[in-house]
């Protein structure tokens, strides 16, 4: 079966429901499932319609082409993309492994609806990991002189593998604005904390010295303020006055993998909407 | 605004999406909100639409007449129900006043999108809690040789005062067949236990015993197989060796009030669908 | 069977556990549990013993000198209770009556070990609901003019009431540094937050706006440091994009009663110990 | 540091506290931590203590001889065990990754506290995980005809590699009564589904048809009877009718490597004792 999503937003007027599924029905789409959210505060209304896409009796890019024109007569933003065009991603990596192990492992169980380009580390720590999973193994050094350099390295690189979102799995640098606004909303960050809570450097350390009964992760987009993008996922678990900083630690590596994990296969399922700072994640 | 919200489930055919928002829309109706759910399986589709009916350019009767005729040609089942006729529903209750508080608190804060038309308790226990929230309070006591003298006696009270759900707030006598059909996927029971597990009496001793490191609650339609009616909803939390059967108890009814109100949300707004023992409970 | 619970911290030394068990055996006393922790960072030792008493060959005063000299002698601060000397609480509420009744309704089921002592309200609206609990209700309104004065009024009824502790379930006044430094470790507050984040007022919609993916909230030892004071229990609900601020609050009405109910049963039970602003809730 | 774990249980009679506590003091050993529980249906008293015994003031044989003194005289059951002996695991796999892979790398974290020391498979799929992580690897086949040799085998390698307890990492295996009883309380095995809720194959299968709302993974000792072993750790997650059972499976796939690594955790730290089918678990 052929599919695709279109996903779309604008101001909430009457009829758009109505009008998206009779564009695609017109052009002989069969719609398996839409979904449709509103944002009473901010009067947004979004939609995701997920359809059979292989009875279409236009090409693709003339059903492009009509959806540029319905959106433009509603003021909507859209996006089309076909199931069989699958996303490729690149994972940035230091020394930390859990989170990569994670990805690795369930692309390869099928949980992942991407293709994993490449790794790219500063380190060479991980080299042997991505040899073991046969993903293509970069090492991009980032020293204080020479990061502009290394990131422009990092860029090129995804350009000469046809990246479409980057994710980082505990990457330990930060990244320059000049880099994130050439990935907006195309970056997936995972932050050891319970956003907005404990931003910054060693949050298991201060989550253990303020004492708090839960400590939790977060997956983001990444945006020009740090550890501030639209958050995509987060998680929690319980702690007492039992679990020592390492405890934390430990505890944290199983929130962050399934935080980013969950980030990861909703971005390759277009899933995700931005507004402003919230996600709109549909199923 | 007026709504109303259309529910239907039909083979899993093409066209089902379109041909029903042509149908709503065509009637003037705006689409709000529309979900739908394939069953792999069993090549069934769930579809809850929500929809603006304030400018319909028909009557709700003839409205429902066209919903008729297009659930035929589709062999669709479909219910219509409009925001404006709230359900009213009968809390029955014995001894425990958990959930019944619960309940009275949550439709007083709103939650619950139903009037609360009557309760009726085969013990006068409850009777001073049913006045300080000025709600009609029935006795209707149950002995070995009256039960079914007193189960008229309930369905001739519910009946007068025109209820469209029961909720069995821990109430502890087990219904016949015959009330049970009556109200046909319109009677919520709670189930102090984790179905399938620990069905029948005395569930927490049962899990005590068993020496699970979880215990749970259910929320489910009342059918003629005892505990064995389709799951709303369920609930568990962490145990371990130091909670006593008496403690599994006390968190069991934390439980059953959750998952309790939470069936009784969803049903009082439409957002549930049985199909053989499986529920799709819409959001 | 008489029982007694001996809670001590000190600075962590070898010998502390042999010479407190010595020390209770010797005056034929019968730990039934004894419960250690040791915070490495701060090198703290803390210890919780409950134990049989009603074979004591010493009074409860020589049993309390003798405490007092063994604390010395290690540096420890200890608290000596016994089981039936019965805590007595205060509850000051103002008008959201979902913690006023949890807290009641447990109490009524057996699960708080204290009698609850009074309720003090700056408002009217839920003075029935003290009726029909039957606990003594006292109106004390608080204006911009008397608030010095109201606080006066509340303290002579918990002096007047024998009170030992205080419980805010949802009292939206904030109190002078006078009033906590009267109650020190002994006003529990519920903040309807996942505290460090959203401190402050209306922290559902500072959770909405921010985009959260959880949302908490935070009961704790009222300190002069509004919304700052030592976490004793915490609980997190998974929310999305779905959710309105309304949504929230309603979700926030169930976290906060479990919440707040969990550190009265665990302060009423002498299961928590502070230091500095970290807890040990034993269990 | 040097360090000992004391376990011991019997008929919950007085001073067994104190006189355990005593008897680790004579011999000039520290305690840390001693945890206790008492199961008052069964009146057995539970004891775990963790001790520093750098300074005993004798040789270790001596300190177990008395240790089995004080048990006779208590009717004691004891276990003792030092910390710098650490235990020696080995996990049996056939094809499925995502346990093994977890096991592998929470012991190079540091989290479990044993050695892994050979790993056997039916199959020889998961050898070059082995290979990666530098375990030795075993391929024991494993058909209709051979089964008893196969498990002859097994034992051999395990006796040869001096093996304390063994992990069945989704071994897909029945092992035989002789088999199990050579390690009593000594074989984690990991099932995928809550029990006592859809034992034997194809638990989320079942969990689908049931239409259950909360799925889970149990860890649990084997015993002769299949999947009714004393339950360990159990985890749970929320699911609804959007839940393919391949969506369940992926799901367990988190369950399961959770649950059994908790279990794993807490073996390796002396934490679990078993009494009839109950487990106490300290931590």
């Amino acid at each position: 079966m052929e599919t695709a999503i279109v996903r779309l937003h604008c101001r909430d007027v009457k009829g758009i429901v109505f009008n998206v599924s009779k564009f695609i029905c017109e052009r002989n789409g069969n719609i398996i499932n839409a979904e449709q959210h509103a944002e009473p505060i901010s009067n947004r209304f979004f939609m995701r319609v997920y359809f059979d896409c292989s009875q279409l009796n236009c090409t693709r890019e003339s059903f492009q082409q009509g959806l540029d024109q319905l959106a433009s007569s509603f003021g909507m933003q859209t996006e089309l993309s076909f199931f069989d065009q699958r996303k490729r991603l690149a994972i940035m990596v230091s020394k930390y492994d859990h989170c990569l192990y994670d990805l690795l492992l369930r692309h390869r169980y099928g949980e992942i609806n991407a293709d994993i380009a490449l790794i790219v580390s500063n380190h060479r720590d991980l080299e042997s990991v991505a040899a073991s999973f046969k993903i293509p193994f970069f090492h991009v050094p980032v020293t204080k002189s020479n990061k502009k350099e290394a990131e422009i390295r990092a860029l090129d690189l995804f350009a000469a593998h046809h990246v479409d979102f980057i994710v980082l799995a505990r990457y330990m640098q930060i990244l320059s604005n000049t880099f994130i606004r050439r990935y907006k909303n195309g970056i997936i960050n995972v932050h050891h904390g319970f956003l907005p809570a404990f931003k910054g450097a060693k949050p298991y350390h201060q989550a253990y010295e303020y004492g708090v009964k839960i400590v939790g992760a977060t997956s983001h987009y990444a945006t020009e303020d740090l550890d501030m993008g639209p958050i995509i996922e987060q998680e929690t678990m319980r702690v007492d006055h039992t679990h020592s900083v390492e405890a934390l630690v430990a505890m944290g590596r199983d929130l962050e993998r399934n935080v980013l994990a969950s980030a990861v296969k909703a971005h390759a399922n277009d899933c995700i909407m931005v507004h402003e700072r919230r996600t709109i994640v549909f199923r």
